[in-house]
């Protein structure tokens, strides 16, 4: 069987999926260790990921802002829990000037800073310094603020778009008067990433609570979406924390409440970046490439006009560009149809091979005789082959132009069913001890050679402390993670697996990204 | 004559600006030094900015990537006359770890990074790396990047949205085959800066060529747009750059021609930053704040209810709501027009003035009165006075909803009227030496007392090497600098101002931010 990329989900998902971005032409490693630069495709895509979230995150009441990119190293000195939990790996300013000696450009010795600047790897210190000054009494309150923007974290181990040393993301800061609005907003803002996730990227997840272990360093609770990637592991896709008092008291963020005491906000902080990219090609992509969402493809319908340097080329150019215009005037659940028509001058099939690679939904060839019967030939990009063979579709040109929306909607809609039933066919909730666990998951050798296994559901007495440390431990030996406490709760629970205990809830468990 | 700001133009032009800053909402100081936090509505124009500039970009064939915040020190190194022109006040990032030390959080002293990495000034080092691997073969050619990203100057006089350490920007980097595409490509983006500024910003520029001291380090030609500000000093508002085969030379960007020989690219780049809200300000502020022309307010019409905590307020609020849909409706120059129904718990009297300091181009206010005659009351932020009076106009809801978009074309246009009057009344061009300049400019004390002078467009022989040094020098006592030398040139010269040898183009001196 013969693919476009030169290696299967099945025979190596880690190396298909570095095939994959480098293919779909999406991202490549630079110069700079574990920072990565994204190209126009990949880049298109995060545009659109960008103002369709950015959009809902208006809708709900919040107003974008910018803050600095540099955190002063007292301000990380406060919140002691938070920093103890980013393990410190930063990049740190310390200079402010080069300066070329003995003929040498060098870091000035001279220019040192006096203290110390971060890069910001989240912003909560930074902003709540801002807070501070923003909030005086309750009426100014709730503070809803989001900000889009770089942030680095030293990662040992980098992959494209899943973990890179710089990533672009948004987080969504808030400030309340009391708990209960703040885990209602925490609550609204999971919810708004879960219909993001399954409406606009076409991944279904599931919401939940994050175990104590896998709280955000500083947060009183802190809830995730997670998806199911096509190698079964589990990818946590976004993240929305409520942070209690705890910045708020390490930064002095006050109110004055309507009867005139003064009171510590609650606040919480929320993001998902571009990781979701990642999310996306591990979710949807295939042995040909990737498969994009018709609602985040930067082109949905791509046109190859079939040129043979003969002079009926020139009325297959203008074929081409009567329906890319008819197309473009058309509106969908997506907006305007995004259309192109591709000129480069590369042979047809090569270039119909890099639109499949690359995962516009519709690719239309026109040649000739399309033109002389008024057709358009085509393939759905989500359902490319029968068997081996690629599905080319022919169709009057007025009734593809006519049923395009209508097509491109059914393609997300199929991505979207196609990667919900893997999710519900793969969560198996049958085992009911630690052993049961163990035998099914078997030791993790290395990444390459894992098999897919999906997560399990199971059910917990909820430990905390030692005995927690203890399941994550046990846990780790087969390389398991809890990913979260589904909201979804069956309400009825068996023994805890770990210590067989009444059960308080059940837990979703996998090997993660 | 009581204005709305503490402090008039007239009065202390810099504190104004400030003033306008921090009531308008735009922005504040951080923590950080010289780093800005962007508030919303000063964030609201930015993004406004933003999408109509990239929607330009993009309309002129660029794609937009993104690449890594860091340099690799070597990087800068590589192309010196770049480096030198960068002064080296750069952030350098010289670790990545931070450890807790008898106590106390620091920076890691084992956790050294074998390569310093600066924070990107600008990016056409690590984005040249990038084009080396991009650009195999003519048919690579042009190559038509952007991206919007955040930049670090350690600037040592800082002053929000001018100049600021950290700011943001879009830079378009190209790579052409031959000179004169790049510099059809450095004009063309230079004439896309001046119809933004001018149909958008509603700022009026002189387009033209930077002398050779002014040029954008290791470029072989820089162009500009240069605005007025109601000080009478220039601002550089945008620079575009033809930058030859330097960058390419230094970076090995080399392509392989139609006919098998090996050649290097020829290359441009191309900027606007956060500095345009500042020219948008001192072009356009009053001694009530700020007034946005209506393509980039993030709100065009702000209707504010007159509440008065009685039985009719439901009403009020009904009629405004109502309002509110039907203005919401109407698709202007500028989009579907953007309003807000002010509701928050403050004095209407109040949130009329804070809107005309945040210069919301229609002020609508609603009282009962205007309910029971269907009307609607409403101030133009742009004539929002005669002498001292604010003056408010009434017309039926149904004819203000019908013209709104006319009306807001209008606020435009007049804004750019009013600015382009100010720019045209204020070049002098009658003076033929050294000395009439100096006479004319006096001696610069401190820039709180500096008078409104505006420019002078004067001839000389374009000297080069040590004789513009001298030239450079002399204006410089008078804190004068060349802007650039206007695209559109008379043709016939008078003597040069400097030397007295015949002239060869008409250049433009001026105070300058």
């Amino acid at each position: 069987m013969t693919r476009a990329l030169p290696v299967t989900r099945e025979e190596n998902f880690p190396e298909w999926y570095l095939a994959v971005v480098r293919d779909a032409d999406m991202a490549e490693t630079s110069a700079v260790r574990g920072c990565m630069v994204i190209k126009p495709w990949g880049w298109g895509v995060w545009e659109l990921i960008q103002g369709e979230l950015d959009r809902r995150i208006k809708e709900t009441g919040h107003e974008n802002c910018y803050f600095p990119l540099f955190i002063p190293l007292r301000f990380l000195a406060k919140e002691a829990q938070h920093v103890e939990g980013f393990a410190k790996e930063m990049a740190v300013v310390t200079h402010h000037r080069l300066k070329t000696i003995d003929g040498v450009l060098q870091v000035d010795p001279e220019a040192e800073l006096e203290e110390p600047l971060v890069v910001r790897p989240t912003s909560e210190t930074i902003i709540g310094d801002t807070f501070q000054r923003w909030v005086q009494s309750y009426r100014d309150l709730p503070l809803l603020i989001n900000q889009w923007a770089n942030v680095v974290r030293w990662e040992m181990r980098t992959r494209l778009f899943l973990r890179t040393a710089e990533f672009l993301w948004q987080e969504g800061h808030t400030a309340h008067a009391d708990a209960a609005e703040a885990m209602d907003e925490t609550l609204r803002m999971l919810e708004v990433y879960r219909q993001f996730c399954e409406t606009v990227l076409a991944m279904p997840v599931v919401a939940g609570e994050k175990p104590e272990n896998e709280r955000f360093p500083g947060a009183v609770s802190t809830y995730s979406v997670e998806a199911m990637m096509q190698d079964g592991k589990a990818l946590q896709a976004g993240t929305s924390h409520y942070l209690g008092t705890h910045f708020a008291e390490a930064q002095n963020i006050r109110y004055q409440t309507s009867d005139g005491q003064l009171a510590f906000c609650h606040t919480t902080s929320w993001g998902v970046s571009t990781r979701l990219v990642g999310g996306v090609i591990m979710t949807h992509g295939d042995d040909d490439g990737l498969r994009l969402p018709p609602a985040i493809a930067p082109r949905q319908v791509v046109i190859v006009p079939m040129l043979r340097d003969k002079p009926e080329d020139a009325a297959v150019l203008d074929y081409c560009e009567e329906l890319r215009a008819e197309l473009v005037a058309r509106h969908g659940a997506f907006g305007p149809v995004r259309v192109l028509v591709d000129k480069k001058p590369l042979k047809s099939a090569d270039k119909r091979w890099n639109w499949v690679r690359r995962g516009a939904p519709l690719i239309v060839e026109v040649g000739p005789r399309d033109v002389a019967g008024g057709n358009v030939t085509y393939m759905r990009r989500d359902r490319l082959r029968n068997g081996d063979k690629v599905i080319s579709q022919s169709s009057s040109r007025g009734d593809f132009v006519a049923g395009v929306t209508a097509l491109l909607a059914e393609i997300q809609a199929s991505l979207f069913a196609e990667a919900k039933q893997r999710l519900e066919a793969n969560i198996r909730s049958d085992l009911t001890s630690f052993d049961d666990i163990a035998a099914y998951f078997g030791p993790s050798t290395d990444e390459e050679s894992d098999v897919f296994k999906g997560w399990v559901r199971v059910a917990w007495c909820k430990p905390t402390g030692a005995a927690l440390e203890q399941v994550e431990e046990r846990l780790k030996s087969l390389k398991l993670t809890i990913r979260n406490a589904p909201l979804d709760q069956s309400g009825s629970f068996g023994p805890c697996v770990f210590t067989g205990a009444p059960g308080v809830e059940e837990i979703l468990v996998a090997r993660a990204y």
